[in-house]
């Protein structure tokens, strides 16, 4: 699709069909969680092709990502890490991590999810169905141990904790520490969870 | 003041002021945040003796629990937790926790004060310093070791992550896996953070 020509003169109808499929994806993805959320629903929701949302935004989870405007699709980052194997992954979550949460603070469009799921139901169902798809499954396939889902939720446990602490209720300790020095610390406790006996 | 005697007929008159208290209380933590709220100026609002304030509620830190609706007092559990000293701490903490999750969920008032947390500085104000008050100032306190402030911190970042993975984001393995595994792995991460070299 990416090879398909644009006219000059769509740049302005782009932009418009591009603003009404991020809106419908966000009140379905809101409203159905994210297993039940079609690419085809969105597109009807919009009225464009399912073609031109696969165009814009590729696969659901980007989508999503786009439209709950996430600095960065969690997805592909977890698989990035993952690609050099489990040895050492936890640094690299963690380091990765401190790095976005710097780069996006403080409006960091993070917050407005967990906050969205302390306070509905549908958006606590939607962001755990997205983790799970996006992030905890592409963890727990990647593992070679026992125990494997729960691995991967304790990892997510330390890193929505990580977010809030830091991020939220603006912990002094957590913000003036060297972030090298505490993504070796948060590096060490996701590589055990991940892969040392429990 | 627990031995003053009460008069049968002013148990309508305690439910009253008690209600005004907390209510004053409520608006004043959330307004100017919990180092600049006094007993005294929660019991000018109140219209009600200072001391009345203290009879009922007992310390600030207590009158910040009972006004933020929480199912215990912080301060008073990690202050038994550290009681036998920092050996095992970490688990008696982890298992204490957990057990008042299951006991209070699905209505936990402390999901209530993160989404606030989320939503608002002056929120996310109160908790970071009633959190340092009530519970992270004693757990440095407690330690003997380099980095107190940061370690009291890495365990908040644990606990909170903790209760929203599990309590808001609802991911199934933190919710089956059986409490006295999740203690013991749980409290090891505390541990580390507490005690081990960082």
């Amino acid at each position: 699709m990416s090879t398909a020509r644009r006219r000059p003169g769509r740049r302005g109808a782009d932009a418009g069909n591009r603003g009404k499929i991020l809106a419908a994806a966000a009140k379905r993805f809101t409203e159905l969680g994210f297993r039940a959320t079609t690419i085809r629903g969105v597109a009807a929701d919009a009225g464009v092709d399912p073609a031109l949302v696969h165009y814009f935004f590729g696969t659901k989870e980007q989508l999503f990502a786009q439209a709950m405007a996430l600095p960065l699709d969690p997805g592909a980052v977890v698989e990035e890490m993952l690609a050099p194997g489990v040895d050492g992954v936890g640094r690299r979550l963690a380091a990765r991590l401190l790095q976005v949460l710097d780069e996006t603070a403080p409006a960091n469009p993070v917050l407005a999810l967990i906050r969205s799921a302390t306070a509905h139901e549908s958006a606590a169902t939607m962001l755990r169905e997205f983790l799970t798809a996006a992030v905890l499954n592409r963890i727990t396939a990647a593992l070679d141990v026992d125990r494997a889902e729960l691995r991967a939720a304790l990892c997510a446990s330390q890193v929505v904790g990580l977010i809030v602490a830091r991020e939220v209720v603006g912990l002094p300790a957590l913000r003036t520490t060297d972030r090298a020095v505490l993504a070796g610390i948060y590096g060490d406790t996701l590589q055990r969870y991940l892969t040392e006996p429990l």
